[in-house]
């Protein structure tokens, strides 16, 4: 299922064989909260680069909901997107909730923020309806370790994560036969805060149970980058060199260079759509923010070195002009930009790992970034 | 500049040369107000059938400013889009902010909604924005009747707006050298309310100035379908064989039949985007409401008789879902459906005409969204 091709240090270049299809990693993946990257229709999806995206069952199972996706066949065909799909497992944002929500052993009962219903999630809901929605990569529900917390708080956080991976991981292989996706395959969440000891406590219980892909969680929660490297630097050599690795939620195109640096094989984060709405644009000489005054006259695209279209046909001051105006193009334009960045960075690193050139890219890349950053 | 290439009863077939290249007519354009269709890329457009489109001198002189479209090389080159643009007078808009304008015989001074600035517009300035803009069309600015208006109120609008025509023309004249588009045409207006009599001294001031087109304006203004068949019965029989006519603002699928049936070439009209991003959407068998619940889980797309990208990918029930979420794509897919769907019925119009099917189309179109109404 997943097979490593070439190394070059601890960089990994590799695929990923899905239902949807096989993904070439290190893979970067866009999220599609409510069955759609905002503003990208699954054509220009492709278009920018995208191999395989991230689904949010906890907004999926409130709107639409998850029956009503198995009803017209899953998620892939409800959206129309052919590719691989990974989901989620909604503790993520039901912990984002605060207040409104309630945790026990058995899992979380949340108010729906859509209609004020009491909904529970645990980790047998959270498989069933991953496996209604029909993904290729089914997360284990765990519990985001709060940050900071005292060595104690996350212990007893990651080792709560731990009994609802293991009932997750039963769910999955009792509920196979009925997923929209029988092919589908489940991933563990390595947690344990910034403590290394229990990042390793953690790895090494899920690989007892088992599973078909190791992320880690927790990380790009508020921390410094200094501890999100020193929690990666000690996890990621302990992790089977076999399995896909997937840090989840991150992050800047500094970090995806450093998580591959490190031997990250998958990431997801918001950052490239969300930003690309608001005018935050990534460029080989750091960031452009659109609304800057600055850019109201100027003739030049975003990154005179990008080949996307929005590059190829629009000028800053058109792009300022429509965020100015809030016209939907803008977004449109600018996210597919931002999509298309991340996606071509991920294949040069696929290329540099190829070629044994890893560490001279990676210093061309951020010897750009720093020297030219327009946005200090 | 103007050519018709066949006509069936009434209904002609057309083709008019601009600077950006030769339209087919009867034409559709979509209304482009910041310079976007707001919601499409121009190769969106372009896919959707557009061939022309229409920008807003009242929007675009406020944002971001005619002077600085200039400096960026004209309209054309700031949103993008090199097919031939038809710009408005400015004067609709303006006359929509009510109290916020005052009306004399040098032309209108009104606040800007924008910054709350005084702009003032008259023939000469509206002229120099549209020159600045680089429209191929540019239209002379008018003053848009009341509706209802007695006679003699009407008389005078009327009267106003052929003062002010003499000023286009002559201001036009003047300014060609200077303009972004040297060969841009000038299209009189034709006012006078729902008054035959005023409506035709109107054409004959007009035919007097001369113009390279002649446009139909005042209509759609919240009079019945009679009055605006009874108007353009009158009119359009008046008017020369050999100029393009424009029937400006109009209208819906039926508008646009009747139009085309009494002999008008050109349509533009914010329906199918606006009522696209609102969820009317224009089918072969009426309008289809997507918020309707009864499309939450309909596999169907929003017309089976469609080829548009819309309807090849995409089932009612995800359009309803991502209109319920406030999804941009939503607004994307149905905008394109419907500007699918109307230059779809152009090209069956021009089709028509040609090959001398004109009634038998128009009787089947109107038999089917009649007796297929979905909306009633």
């Amino acid at each position: 299922m997943f097979e490593v091709l070439e190394t070059d240090g601890q960089a990994r270049r590799g695929r990923l064989q899905l239902p949807h299809g096989s993904v070439e990693t290190p893979v970067f993946q866009p999220c599609g909260t409510y069955g759609t990257v905002k503003g990208m229709t699954p054509v220009e999806l492709t278009r920018a680069g995208t191999q395989m995206l991230l689904g949010n069952t906890f907004h999926l199972m409130l709107r639409p909901g998850d029956q009503q996706i198995r009803d017209l066949g899953g998620l892939h065909n409800f959206m129309g997107w052919s590719g691989p799909i990974l989901t989620d497992s909604g503790g993520f944002q039901v912990f984002s909730l605060g207040d409104l929500r309630k945790l026990d052993e058995q899992g979380v009962v949340f108010k729906s923020p859509v209609n004020g219903d009491k909904v529970q999630l645990t980790p047998e809901s959270s498989i069933q309806v991953q496996g209604n929605l029909g993904s290729d990569v089914v997360m284990v529900l765990d519990e985001c370790t709060a940050h900071p917390a005292a060595p104690k708080q996350a212990e007893e956080s990651m080792l709560l994560s731990m009994r609802w991976a293991r009932r997750c991981r039963d769910a999955f292989d009792r509920g196979r036969e009925e997923s929209v996706n029988p092919g589908a395959k489940l991933f563990g969440i390595v947690q344990g805060g910034m403590y290394e000891n229990l990042r390793q406590v953690s790895l090494e219980g899920l690989l007892e149970i088992g599973f078909d892909g190791y992320a880690i969680g927790g990380l790009s929660v508020g921390e410094s980058k200094e501890d999100m490297d020193r929690v990666l630097s000690a996890l990621l050599p302990l992790m089977p060199g076999g399995s896909p690795r997937y840090l989840m939620g991150v992050g800047t195109p500094q970090d995806l260079v450093r998580g591959v640096a490190l031997g990250v094989d998958m990431f997801d984060c918001v950052m490239p759509t969300r930003n690309g709405r608001n005018g935050y644009l990534f460029s080989h000489s750091g960031v452009v923010k659109i609304r800057n005054a600055k850019h109201k006259n100027s003739q030049r695209p975003i990154d005179d070195r990008c080949e996307c279209y929005t590059c190829k046909n629009f000028t800053r001051a058109y792009l300022h002009h429509l965020d100015r105006c809030g016209e939907m193009l803008g977004a449109m334009l600018m996210t597919h930009h931002n999509l298309h960045y991340y996606h071509k960075l991920m294949a040069q690193l696929r290329e540099a790992i190829e070629t044994g050139t890893f560490r001279t890219l990676t210093r061309s890349l951020f010897n750009d970034w720093n020297n030219n950053d327009e946005s200090v």
